[in-house]
């Protein structure tokens, strides 16, 4: 159906948003510039929609939250790491 | 119902999550570290998302989104405005 792909073309963006945050953080080390707390309040969000995937028992999204979850926890990994 | 609790927790969070990040680029004008991937994935995501919540007339999923494509259009807006 076409709700459920454009549904879907959301969590997708929303799922891979962080990787090039990510990829940026490893290579230059400089994490100044990001929030704290906008990572650790999508890691939280992120943890929550986990738990409703498992609610809900939706396996796209306990997926697609468990994906972007783990790329999240790592930004947050870089942040503490490279905070001066 | 408890998973509909939790589904908006989720969904709360993930929508506040750019305001300290807003707060903090307008402030310290500095915005070298964040992605400018990131901040654009995030938007499209979030348009897409706009678009499911008509399609499914789901007042909360409109409602969340679009605050939430508002916060990161104006987190766009000032890394393009502070980018060197």
């Amino acid at each position: 159906m076409l709700q459920d792909t454009i549904g879907y073309l959301g969590g997708i963006f929303i799922m891979i948003s962080f990787i090039p945050q990510v990829i940026k953080s490893y290579r230059t080390k400089s994490v100044e510039d990001l929030s704290l707390w906008m990572i650790v309040a999508t890691f939280v969000g992120t943890v929550f929609w986990i738990i409703y995937g498992f609610l809900i028992d939706s396996k796209p999204v306990q997926v697609m939250n468990i994906i972007f979850g783990v790329i999240v926890a790592y930004q947050l990994f870089l942040k503490i790491k490279y905070n001066k």
